[in-house]
This record gives structure tokens, C-alpha cells and sequence, in this order.
């Protein structure tokens, strides 16, 4: 059987890949009295004295919502909110075996940013966290800044950060072994969408000073016609040269690749122009930038994808049930760049230095360390930053 | 320990009543990319074709929302939307033990009628049904009015139709016990509230013609000042002789009473000045308008209560999880007049005329065969009535 007909034959033998389920056995009167009317009354009557007490005495402390729009699901685009459950449902499953977090999928109706905000604010009580999913740039940049304004819980887009704490996860171990600092390097970026421009800035939060991002039209530069808002802010704080030109043309000389853009956007000849053994993460889904293969036939150190079959997968399982566990444990308000950080920083610590080769800059998204281990580093950053 | 400290001490030991888990193992990279990237993929292209198709690959068709603003929660009032968390996932898990219904608490930070009707319409599409809960009247007759008209799903008010429906089951019941027929019997209500509502609205379009609806203010006649436009409505089909005075006053040699308002309403002399033989549900919770024994002494052939400690618990979990199973199981795209009389019928008729006396006149909480036959007589309801 194809790939594609077996995923749909499971998918209907799942009939749905989530399932809400009773905590409480309500089998006898006696039961229901403690669960429902009357003894429920109890509960509700010291949440109503103090709000917080709702994630002692419901299951706030472990839900997370995942929202979206259904306008940039995967790599298909607007196909709309309930053709976008079948990935919100993935990923609460994600969001349970890998962090033992509840998630809820939630497929809004519609693309305005003022519903999509309302619908989030309005249900902030019922949920310990959001995660935004697959809603399209530059809506979801405004969409996650109101809402991390007026909601007391976290907010993270994870197209946006959690793409970023894996990506510098694996750049911080791929610079260890290829014996480079930050500081030094030169990064070039196809694709300034969510991830992108996620990636640069959490990048130069933490020191990267020499770096270009480019869309289809190239580099993107101060005063550059046509730029969005969001692209304009990205002008300001990359490419200090304000240099101009192709994708080929940054290459030139360039340590970092980071693919956020779409398949064969690089060549081989491209990769053979970069400085000496440079770092490739083509990661366009599922058909990369570049093949690794081709990446390490023209001279690449080390090359890390977002596909399960090649080695270095650069996979966001590895960050947002370990950074939704963590904020979920010690109760945090937000998820802020410390926390962001204290999971790359997390992730990457866990490929030992002798353990640290081409083929092995981040561990797989199946090592069973990788979500305590986030959990406890977000949660210690949300202690450490939050005081 | 008292009551309410076990309560208490249950629900933290539950840690929320409800959880979400997984019905697909992603244990491998195989299984990974068959529920997540890339196989999801295929189910979200087939959805996108055909949106009925969210009902095949997702869990829509099993999924309800129990949604409330928090306003008039248990007997408590308004006590806010995380505080009324603790029902709202105790009605799911009453959804999930008695109708295998999966259900999803929402709370709404709001109490604007447009707020709550956007939110819900904006997340009709994650749902197969929704239930709304506690919110006070009279917004919830708007709120429910315009969800109607504006979902693909259906919209259940439980507080009113729920009600309606079991309380409608035990009086045909009793009327039967005692001999009579609704078409000849005298009806007062103690309330004139969302519940005392559409018992009254059922049974009206059932045949029932001599009815008097009291609120605090005695009977509500056609004319009456001050009514609110839902109590001027009913009004219009109720009290056909616009008789006026105080519940005392209308009681007498009246067959039935129906209370739905508050504890002590009734005493022993009222009930002594009813028709021989009367029938009466004093359903105000946890304390009725009369107790039981009291009613029974003054000469009343059957009561009715809303507590599981006296016979003939007049308990909405009798309707609301077959009703929904029902619906879901037949795709409905609403809960009718229909559905809802022949959910009744089925309650009633699982009390066989030999079975039938005065303290059995209504099917257990727990009897196993009650959420079976209200969802099949639903569902055969909405193919009959849709058609």
C-alpha cells in the first residue's frame, strides 16, 4: 500500500487521534455526589475566592490549548480550520507522549487577528497555555504579541520558537565541532518568514553580529522597496552592511546556511562558494533546500534537516513538550528569550563533546532525556527571570 | 470528614477531572510520520476537499463543548468562569460514563451575549455539538437562539432542555400512575426561569392546555407589569383565563406542581388544597420547595425531586448523554422538538406499566439502558423529522 493511502486507513481507524477521558468514576450515587452536585459546589466556592486555585482543583495546571487558523498548515497552505485538525490532533498527541501535557485542538473560523485574539482571550481561564500553530505571517507576529499582552498564561507560537530553540540548539553544537564562535560566524538565511526571523533574533539575542536573512527577492536590507513591517524591524538589526544581491551572492563566503524557504533554493556550486567547511540546515518540509547528500559531496562539515531518514534532525518535538512541561510545573506567566535559551542551551547539552560528530550535533527526537531535561532548564529560567 | 472537606480533598487528589490522551502510539519515526509529518498531510487534503470528511478523520464526531460564562452556576449564581470550571468538567464526565460522548470544558471570560455567541460560532468547526451550561437567563435563551441559526452543529441549552425533557418523562409517567390526561390536567410552576421555561414549553406542545407559571411575584398573566420579553411570551400561552394572585392562590385544586425556584415555596397546607391525588416535583436543589415526606403526608400520590436521596430523581443525566450520543451517532445538525419529546417517550417507557408506582416512576440515574434507548429514539427522531 502507498505511503499516503496507509496514513489515511489509520487516520480513519483512529477515528480522531485525541480522546477526552474521566479522571473520576462516577459508578455509584455516592460518587456523583462527590464529583457533581452536591459536593462539586465545594470547589467551585474556593476557586471563586481565588482564581489561582483553579489549577489546584481542575486540570488547568496540565491543559495547553493548541489554536490555529488553519491558514499555513504544514506546507499546504490556507486549507482552513477542520482541514487543519488532523495536524492540531498531532500535535497533541506530541504534546502528551512526549511532555505528558494535555493539549486541546481548537480550529478557529476565521483569519481576522481581532477574532483569532478574542476567542484565545476569552478561554485564557479554561487553559494553563496556548500554543499558536500554523496560523500565516505576518498575522501570527501581531496575533502573539496582543495576546501575550492581555493573557495571564503562556502564549508561544511554535512555528516561531520552537523552530528556533532546536535550530540554535543544533548550531551551538555544530559550531563546537566545527570550532567557531557565534561572535565570528557569518549567517545566511533563505526564507524571513515566522521560523526565520524567529531564528535570527534568538540568534542575535545571544550574540551573532554578521548576519543576512533573504526572501525571493534576495537579501533584505535596510530600505529595501516593498519590505512588510515585520521585515523592516528584521532590516534593522541584520545585514549592517546593507548588502544587496542574490541568495548566491551572500553565500559567498558564508559559514551558516539556515533553510526556512523552499525546496532546491540551493546548488551545489552555492555551497562550494560558502567559507571551509561550513554548516547547512536546509530544512524545508518535507523536501529540503539542498539534499544532504549534495551538502556534503560540495564540502559541507556538518548538514542538519527536518527529516526523520537523514542524520540531525532538526525537529521541534525536541523543544515544546519539554518548554510547556517546564512553564506548566512552576506555573509560569510567559515563555520569555531566558527560557527559550535554557531549552537550546538543554538540548544542545545533551550530545556530550566526545559523543559530537558530523552526523550527531542533537540528539534524536526519541531520547527520552530530552523533554526532563528542557522542562527543567525552562522552568529554572522562568525562576531565575521572573524574580 | 465532613462532606464538603471530602469533596474537596477528592478533587485535589483527582488533579482535574478530565484529561486528554492519545488514541495513536508515536513510539517510532515510522509511527511519527504517520500521524504527524508527512502522512497527516493526507487527511487534511481530504478535509479540505469535503469538510463532512472532519467527521471521518478527526475526532469532531465524537466531541462536544460544555461551554459557560460562569454566571449561574449550580444554585451558587455568578461566581465566574474558572470557578464554574469544576462542573463543567463533571458534566463531562458525565458525557463520557453514560454516553461515551467525549466532552471539552470551555469558560468564557465574558458575559456579553456577542462575545459568547462569537466565540462559540468561531469554534463550531472543532465540534460535533455543543452544550451550553449555567449561563443565566435571560441571556441564555438569546445566546441559544442565535447559535442555532448560526452553527452547523447542535446547540443544547442542558439547563433548559435537558430539564424539560426528564421532567416531561416523570409526568407522563405519573400521569399515568394516577390516571390521568394531560389534556384535562391543572399545571402550576414555582418559576419562571429557563428550566420552568421549556418544561412548560414541552408540555405545552405535547397537548397540555390549564397552565399557571408563578414567579416571585405570583402568577404571570398577559398584561402583567414589568415582565421581561421571554415571561411576556409565555404569558401569551399560558393562563389562558389570566387569573391573578400568589402561588397559594393557584395551587388550589391544581393536579401538578412543578417547582424549579427555591427551598420552602410549598407548605403541607398548600399541597392539602390541591386536587385529590396530586403530583408533585419540587426540584429546587440541593433543598426542595417541599420536602418529600411532608408532600407525601398533606396527601400528594407522587413527588419528584432533583436529589438522589428520595425516590423519583428527576436527574438530567437520564437525557443529556443519550441525547448527544444520539445526535452525533445520526450526524444531526440540530437538537429538535422532536428529538427532545422522543427522548422523553424513551425515558418513560423504560418503566413498564407493571413496574410503574409511586415511588418508581422514572428510570434510575444508573439503570444502563436509559442512554441506549435515548439515543436511539433520538436519532430515529431527527432521520424522521429531517427529512
Amino acid at each position: 500500500m502507498d505511503k499516503n493511502e496507509f496514513a489515511l486507513q489509520e487516520h480513519e481507524k483512529w477515528q480522531g487521534k485525541i480522546e477526552v477521558i474521566s479522571r473520576a468514576k462516577v459508578d455509584s450515587a455516592e460518587a456523583l455526589s462527590v464529583a457533581y452536585t452536591p459536593g462539586v459546589a465545594e470547589p467551585c466556592l474556593k476557586i471563586a475566592e481565588d482564581t489561582e486555585l483553579s489549577y489546584k482543583y481542575t486540570r488547568r495546571h496540565n491543559m495547553v490549548a493548541v489554536v490555529t487558523d488553519g491558514s499555513a498548515v504544514l506546507g499546504l497552505g490556507d486549507i482552513g480550520p477542520e482541514a487543519g485538525m488532523p495536524v492540531m490532533e498531532g500535535k497533541c498527541v506530541l504534546f502528551k507522549s512526549f511532555g505528558n501535557v494535555d493539549a486541546f485542538p481548537l480550529c478557529i473560523r476565521s483569519k481576522e487577528v481581532d477574532d483569532i485574539v478574542n476567542t484565545v482571550r476569552l478561554l485564557a481561564g479554561s487553559f494553563g497555555g496556548v500554543n499558536l500553530e500554523d496560523i500565516s505571517a505576518p498575522r501570527c507576529f501581531e496575533i502573539e504579541r496582543r495576546l501575550k499582552e492581555c493573557c495571564d498564561i503562556p502564549i508561544f507560537h511554535d512555528d516561531q520558537h520552537g523552530t528556533a530553540v532546536v535550530t540554535v540548539a543544533a548550531l551551538l553544537n555544530a559550531l563546537k565541532f566545527t570550532g567557531r564562535r557565534l561572535e565570528d560566524i557569518k549567517v545566511v538565511t533563505s526564507g524571513a518568514g515566522a521560523a526565520g526571523i524567529a531564528i535570527i533574533k534568538l540568534l542575535v539575542s545571544l550574540g551573532l553580529k554578521h548576519v543576512v536573512m533573504c526572501d525571493r527577492n534576495g537579501a533584505i536590507y535596510e530600505g529595501r522597496e516593498g519590505l512588510n513591517p515585520v521585515k523592516e524591524e528584521m532590516a534593522l538589526i541584520t545585514n549592517k552592511e546593507k548588502r544587496k544581491g542574490s541568495l548566491q551572492d551572500m553565500l559567498r563566503g558564508a559559514d551558516v546556511f539556515i533553510g526556512v524557504s523552499a525546496p532546491g533554493t540551493v546548488t551545489k556550486e552555492m555551497v562550494m562558494s560558502m567559507a571551509k567547511d561550513p554548516i547547512l540546515f536546509p530544512m524545508a518540509n518535507p523536501t529540503p533546500e539542498i539534499m544532504p547528500d549534495l551538502a556534503l559531496e560540495a564540502g559541507a562539515a556538518v548538514v542538519g534537516t527536518g527529516r526523520s531518514d537523514f542524520p540531525n534532525q532538526i525537529n521541534n518535538v525536541l523543544a515544546f513538550p519539554g518548554i510547556f512541561r517546564g512553564a506548566l510545573d512552576v506555573r509560569a506567566k510567559d515563555i520569555n528569550d531566558e527560557m527559550k535559551l535554557a531549552a537550546a542551551y538543554a538540548i544542545a547539552g545533551l550530545v556530550s563533546e566526545e559523543e559530537l560528530k558530523a552526523d550527531y550535533i542533537i540528539p534524536n527526537a526519541f531520547d527520552p532525556r530530552v523533554a526532563p531535561a528542557v522542562a527543567r532548564a525552562v522552568g529554572e529560567a522562568w525562576e531565575r527571570s521572573s524574580r
